[in-house]
């Protein structure tokens, strides 16, 4: 096996997808795509397959109408908010976007159901094969459901041996990669958090998800759940119902996340839907705020909460950190950080749980100049991305170069272009598989009102694609909200070079006369004057000098006045300016990091054949820099001098701080192999004589000999990265006497 | 200087002492003892300097003798109370008890205050040394309030760039230093934990203050800071208060920690101490428990709070664990987290927060051998300890190798002294002085009862000697504690080579004659029989044997019957056994990493003065290994061909992975310097040329010639610990050129 070119991590053997190469002789793989058995291609997204007849054209072409007029639609609606226009009239919009919705969804529907034959076959596959990650992984301990001698907790899991030693690996390439390349400044903010802070960014008030309560027990379920669990199973068992009912409850189930507390109840109500542990009849749908409340100090007066977030402990000390890095912009800061999200009820086990660790970063740009210096480092990537466009016209994600995505306007600048690219380096290098690794852009309508863009990095695994990092430029919003609260301005300065000559508006009431003309009310007309902006002001500036009065709105009066020449000046002047102050632009890279985890248990997970063919074996293909435990040492015959030979490398391998594993066991050699790849080990050192030994690699199997002296150093180099196993392979001769232990 | 002998980070000019040493031209020193200004070594115990005269010498006898007595009495309470005395009896003792502490304490105090002479001027110093370092700290952001803008919450604190930085090379470290050294299971618990756990290990019940309310306002204080404050300023400012007053006011601060609610209470009532922000009258003292409370899950029927130690976490799991471990002893857990304690009104800063990280090591081992395999690994150390013995009469803490505390039984087992010299090790790799630190045993009446020994690393800092770790022998008690409220057994077993023989007592009733004799109280009597030990029933055996009869006390009837020989079968009958089942008993060192930190950030700080002599920079002597930044790279002057060289040389560092600043700003060479001594960096590249650059160390100032290429090789060698200092100066040429900017 010299000959091949070989890239660590991956098996010679593994050119094609590793899930579904028949090499491999695997006995899990899944796949939503319908072709899974023909092709070694996996379909870049689970919705959008690549080949389609005609019919499925034609619906696709409807979808892709409905999309852009409910994208329409939607923006009328907002632009009418925002206008302030009457509530009759928004309803009436509302009432069209939603029919809009329905028609879409209905047409997705059908599509759908166009290629779900094998669809439930599938799914089984997806579930046995998740059965088989979670066992392996529950029974090395990578996690445990936590207070389990308790019968635990739901939604709390504990991270055992190996399963820590991942994440402190991911969190320190986390650090590597991201602050010491760019001089991040990180942080490290308090869980418990006061009250004020969470109303300032808006979380005690919406926070929530809706739920309903048993009337009688008192038992608490999310709302959405409850229909959503209806409407699949009525579908899936009923199938003597009516098309115009299947078709609603299909709308409903596709309209579900923008559904208000109201018609949630109302279905509820309608479908007859009750508490499905007692069948008793339901409350009305209530929001429940998520954050795990708490008081701080003895007084009991003084509410505080777990923290949903690390974001605003690096908010609120914005004005420290941007005087720490010498007043400048761009800067970024970072912070690691336990979160608390107090679920109704937790589902998909490590996906959606009560407490888990963020990793953030919150990069401070100015708004009008968002270009990264270290760009180029990432222009040329290329990998999958799911534009807006894209999704709204129902195409697939598909492979753009990230510099034609940002030179094109699809991703709004190049700051986010560059952490994309940065973010997409940092999962691949982890171990993700990039062919189930896509870019989706967040819809027009999914985005926060304040929101520039943003971009979830996506992975699929057997629960689907998954959000496991945030990419957004959240614009000004957040350090104005805490600037508003606080009362402390949290603002940058740029220092002009020399002054600049500005025009600035000015508007003087001549107090003496409105005084005379409006008595009382003087002090709202003169306030109203006073708030004018520039446009409404020299208008007026204009009336006044043609007309010599004009009439002018007093919102604080309720009514309109006259307003003559002699009651106000305007005018424009000429002021030199020093600086310009204004609130950065924040852009937030936010990684999930047990869903990161959780994912690439899944995308490195693999069985092959024992040697005798009787049984299949686990494997995790970790990467070094992941692998929990770097190195196992055993000798290959339970013997003094090998076991002394055995310390003394494990003593080197501590000294290189190789973390590792002795197994003195007399279980054969390959049972000892089989265990140390169900923990993803990647190196096992074999001490079959007192002077040189053999290092096996895990996937391919090769192994080579090397002296005793030399087994740290060349484990270190491997595992930090300064070679690869190729390199090796070439520099140590190969022990080409498969034992017959494997 | 090349010809010294230089042990980094120890610059060569500070051999003696370096807080008291002349040379470095110290501003801010303190020291407790009152010898400071003549002496450059510091007492090991601020308590018991160590020169005496004749009075003191008595005094000091008599407080021995005293001590010996309150530890007399103390444990003559305890066996009473084990014994079931009855109250009037205890409460003689008790009284008797507290009788003995006031006279130690009214000792202790004379003794004080014959050497208390300069005490208030080292007050004095001590808060101002104290003063320098926190304004550093906070200027440079290594810590700052949480949610300042908010006008913060108190006792909580965020760590800035600089400290975050820290705090993660200490437990970068600590990693490295304990889990991967002995192999341990390191584990990642959640904070939020339900009641039930908390319940079990005591925390429920027994994690309390004791607090009084404002009356009106329903502000909270603890009771025992009232007291203390009010005692306190009474003595200092009523001087013309009786000697027996004074002597009682003394008293009640000598035994503050162990007054009970009611005693505590009184006193309260009658020094007639008010609120201090109001002069309103007070509650009673009613204790407070420390944990933050919330609740788990939508219904708030599920009560939890926040972890106030990890430990809980890795106890539950202990099953899981042993199994991992191949069911094998001695194994250790670990864990890193955060811990949460709700204090009441936190003082001193740093060092009582309400959220902190712990690191905490569970150990767990054969109650019968307690010895270690790597003992002899550390059993040639020698450290300043501190006995209980030396602590009672009334001597210092002293140099003791580690192998003779163990040999001589003064440390229970070689398994606690093990950690004890590890932990050693551990603290004084980071930069804590040795000096001031020293291991103290806690007193019998200071343990848990069940504890079997306990020392705690103590550090001196201007707040006196600090709790910074806690080694505990905790026995069986945790686990004990969970498998009775869990039903589920968390034993290990020892599997014998070959089943070993034992008797076994065999106790049989028999029914049908118990029935005839006891009727409906049966069942009661065979529950009696049944429920002997053996002592008992072999005497029984006996009894029944001669006297064919014997009277017996059945609890549960509250009576005396009489059995016969015909109802009872008591018998010894050998059996084999196939293994040993036994509660482990666990040792366990918990580290609070933010008081480590803090003393750490005293015993760092210095101050030395600028070459002008106008200034006293701040410096932090932080070795390589703690430093927040290894490396400063500036171009001597603003020039673009040094700045290039300066990026490149940037560049070389974040590919070695050294954490380092970039400073372009034109400021003068010597200022950059001094900003980048504060930060506590322990190198500074300064670029003035495009082939060849200086690297000059921070404590010593020493400079040397490197080539650009080299320059990353050189600080990755010395800040990871391949080289020291002193190698590299031999290694190149040094710069001798003082340059006009130091």
């Amino acid at each position: 096996m010299r000959f091949l070119s070989l890239v660590f991590p991956s098996s010679p053997k593994s050119h094609s997808h590793h899930l579904f190469s028949p090499l491999l002789n695997l006995r899990y793989s899944y796949s939503s795509s319908p072709v899974e058995s023909t092709v070694t291609h996996v379909s870049s997204s689970s919705r959008y397959p690549l080949h389609m007849d005609a019919a499925e054209e034609a619906l696709r072409r409807a979808l892709a109408d409905k999309q852009t007029a409910v994208e329409f639609q939607g923006t009328a609606v907002r632009d009418m908010k925002t206008a302030g226009a009457a509530k009759p009239e928004i309803d009436a919009a509302v009432e069209a976007l939603n029919a809009l919705k329905l028609e879409k969804s209905s047409i997705e529907k059908q599509l759908q159901d166009a290629f779900s034959s094998n669809g439930s076959s599938s799914a089984v596959s997806r579930d046995a094969f998740r059965q088989a990650v979670v066992n392996t992984l529950e029974r090395r301990l990578f996690y445990i459901p936590s207070f389990k001698i308790y019968r635990g907790v739901t939604g709390l899991y504990d991270y055992g041996p190996p399963g820590c030693a991942v994440k402190s690996n991911v969190l320190a390439f986390w650090r590597q990669h991201f602050v010491l390349e760019e001089n991040m400044l990180e942080v490290d903010c308090p869980c418990v958090t006061p009250e004020v802070v969470l109303k300032a960014s808006g979380h005690v008030d919406k926070f929530t998800d809706l739920m309903v309560k048993d009337e009688k027990t008192g038992n608490c379920y999310r709302a959405d759940h409850l229909l959503k669990d209806f409407c699949k199973e009525k579908l899936e068992k009923d199938l003597s119902m009516s098309a115009e009912k299947a078709a609603e409850l299909k709308h409903v189930l596709a309209v579900l996340d923008d559904l208000s507390a109201e018609v949630l109840g109302s279905k509820i109500k309608e479908y007859g839907i009750t508490a499905p542990d007692t069948k008793n009849p339901l409350s009305d749908p209530y929001p429940f705020n998520l954050m795990f409340q708490t008081s701080i100090g003895p007084s009991g007066l003084s509410r505080g909460y777990m923290r949903p977030e690390t974001a605003q402990g690096i908010f609120v000390n914005f004005k420290d950190l941007y005087y720490y890095n010498g007043n400048k912009l761009p800067f970024a800061a970072a912070q690691i950080g336990q979160a608390f999200r107090n679920e109704i009820s937790p589902r998909q086990g490590l996906l959606r749980v009560r407490e888990f660790t963020l990793a953030e970063i919150e990069h401070f740009v100015d708004p009008d100049d968002k270009s990264h210096p270290k760009y180029s480092e990432v222009a040329n990537l290329e990998f999958l991305m799911f534009p807006r466009e894209e999704q709204m016209s129902g195409q697939s994600a598909k492979r753009i170069p990230l510099d034609e995505a940002v030179s094109r306007g699809i991703v709004n600048n190049e700051t986010l272009g560059y952490f994309i690219g940065r973010v997409y380096l940092f999962l691949t290098s982890l171990g993700i598989d990039k062919e189930r690794l896509r870019f989706r852009q967040h819809l027009a309508n999914e985005m926060a009102h304040y929101a520039a863009d943003c971009w979830d990095a996506e992975i699929e695994c057997s629960y689907g694609w998954i959000e496991c990092v945030g990419i957004a430029d959240r614009s000004a919003y957040d350090l104005r909200a805490h600037t508003d609260k606080s009362g402390v301005p949290l603002v940058a300065h740029e220092k002009f070079s020399e002054p600049r000559e500005v025009e600035k508006l000015v508007i003087a009431p001549v107090k003496k006369d409105l005084g005379l003309a409006f008595k009382g009310n003087q002090k709202m007309v003169v306030e109203a004057l006073e708030a004018m902006g520039e446009k409404e002001a020299m208008e007026m500036k204009a009336t006044l000098e043609s007309n010599g009065e004009v009439e002018f709105h007093v919102c604080t009066l309720g009514k309109v006045v006259t307003i003559e020449k002699n009651m106000v000046m305007i005018s424009k002047e000429k002021k030199k300016e020093h600086q310009r102050v204004f609130t950065p632009s924040v852009i937030e890279p936010s990684f999930g990091i047990g869903r990161i985890i959780y994912c690439l248990f899944e995308h490195s997970f693999y069985t092959r054949s024992s040697k005798a063919g009787d049984e299949q074996l686990n494997v995790f293909r970790f990467p070094p820099l992941v692998a929990p435990i770097k190195c196992t040492v055993f000798p290959l015959v339970q013997n003094h001098q090998y076991e002394e030979v055995a310390k003394l490398i494990s003593k080197s391998l501590t000294a290189a701080g190789i973390s590792h594993k002795i197994d003195m066991t007399g279980t054969s050699i390959g049972k000892r192999y089989a265990r140390t790849d169900e923990l993803g080990v990647p190196f096992a050192v074999t001490v079959d004589s007192t002077s040189s030994v053999t290092i096996r690699e895990r996937d391919s199997k090769d192994q080579i000999r090397v002296s005793v002296e030399e087994v740290a150093l060349v484990v270190k180099d491997v595992t930090d990265g300064q070679s690869t196993w190729t390199d090796v392979l070439w520099r140590y001769p190969t022990h080409s006497s498969v034992s017959a232990d494997e």
